[in-house]
């Protein structure tokens, strides 16, 4: 059997998504709750895996069991063996072929900006506060340049080991709340730090410290020294993985 | 000087409101701020004083001091001299004579149930997990019975110190989100533990593990043996506290 899991996930006080050994992650933690429900130790593969702080609502991530248990049971049960800070909304059985992070047609991040000057009690651990004037339409129009496909060289992490910066961008833009900013961006793939990369030079736009025609050449240089600070974690979230080819053929019962 | 504090704060790691020698409470952190800010021990009185791990988006603090100091500067140094879980989004100078408990007209409470057999990893720390069926019409009744003055003895904690149980309910509705029941309830004043007993209540009403007709007969008979089990805290949070018969003389600038 093959399970297909969406996990959601406060990320604080995870080292990330990928197991590793210094401390508690989203995908260590969720192998010991599968381990405990099917009595063997099981690899669980993610369809991205997001940094440490990183949180996610649509995270899709999927195992394959001798056994097979009714997918709402694999879902109580997993719900009931992970932490607090994870949790399990849908479960269910995918064709035995579907590979979570190579099939996917295209994953969503949000990045929340906290603007009001005084911070949030309810919100800090999900947002960066970025408080004093914005240019929010310059932020705009910096960020619908990205549009398209392009070499996102610029704002890759510097140990990112994609063989190929190219990535295609079907979504960036922001909405803003009365008290937060909030940027959407869609694409194919991203690169490790895209994301943060990019918010941190699009509120270099936002305070002017930067030009809308500056952020333009950023991208275009393919430099990652070009680029301006990686955001924090803390603000990021991976909202959905989608899989538009394989809708109708291999989602669901196979 | 006689200011005064609108206060946010994530209840989860206080011991409530009120100072106490057995650990962190919001009053504490608020009159070390204080004392830090205007270098003398000063007492912060608040509207009203909410148990450990109740929120608040909307409590209403304050206090007095010698030094004149402009009020957006006390609010950047208390926001800056409090820990991350209190923000204090506004700061007012008022009339000497204001008393942000015995002036207020009316405090709003929100209780929010959440609903999904999965828990929120986002929203775990500031609802109730009641998962499976709830009659909601039957709920959203027996919570108008109480709106008027009325005797809420069945609805107050064994050790509340209220020497009259009499309070005017303004409003007690439910509304409905996607994944979460949020009952509001505004009155003159509260009981000690009333709103956690009174959606305690309700959601035996929801259950069907009691009828309206009973709700009702909890509330006439006076007996808090009577009414169900108080509510987990972190469900509930305050609101907001109004000052109608203040408005506009005594609250601002004096």
């Amino acid at each position: 059997m093959h399970y297909k899991l969406t996990v959601q996930y406060d990320g604080s006080d995870f080292l990330g998504w990928q197991v590793q050994p210094q401390g508690p992650t989203v995908q260590g933690a969720l192998e010991e709750a599968v381990a405990h429900l099917f009595g063997v130790a099981t690899r669980v593969v993610g369809a991205g895996r997001t940094d440490a702080g990183v949180h996610a609502l649509g995270q899709v991530a999927c195992f394959r069991a001798a056994k097979e248990i009714e997918p709402s049971s694999v879902q109580r049960a997993l719900n009931a063996l992970t932490p607090d800070a994870i949790a399990i909304p849908e479960v269910a059985v995918v064709a035995d072929d579907f590979d979570p992070r190579r099939h996917a047609s295209s994953r969503t991040y949000c990045y929340r900006l906290w603007r009001p000057h005084w911070r949030s009690p309810f919100w800090r651990r999900f947002v960066w506060h970025v408080w004093g004037p914005l240019d929010l339409d310059a932020m705009a129009a910096a960020a619908s340049l990205i549009v398209g496909e392009h070499d996102f060289t610029s704002f890759q992490a510097a140990d990112c080991d994609a063989t190929n910066p190219v990535r295609r961008v079907l979504c960036s833009e922001f909405t803003i709340t009365a008290e937060q900013v909030v940027y959407t961006v869609e694409a194919t793939a991203f690169l490790r730090h895209m994301v943060r990369n990019l918010i941190g030079t699009l509120v270099d736009v936002g305070t002017g410290a930067r030009s809308v025609e500056d952020f333009r050449a950023v991208l275009e240089l393919r430099d990652r020294q070009r680029a301006g600070a990686t955001a924090p974690a803390r603000g990021l979230c991976l909202m959905k993985v989608s899989y538009e080819d394989r809708e109708g053929h291999g989602i669901g019962e196979p």
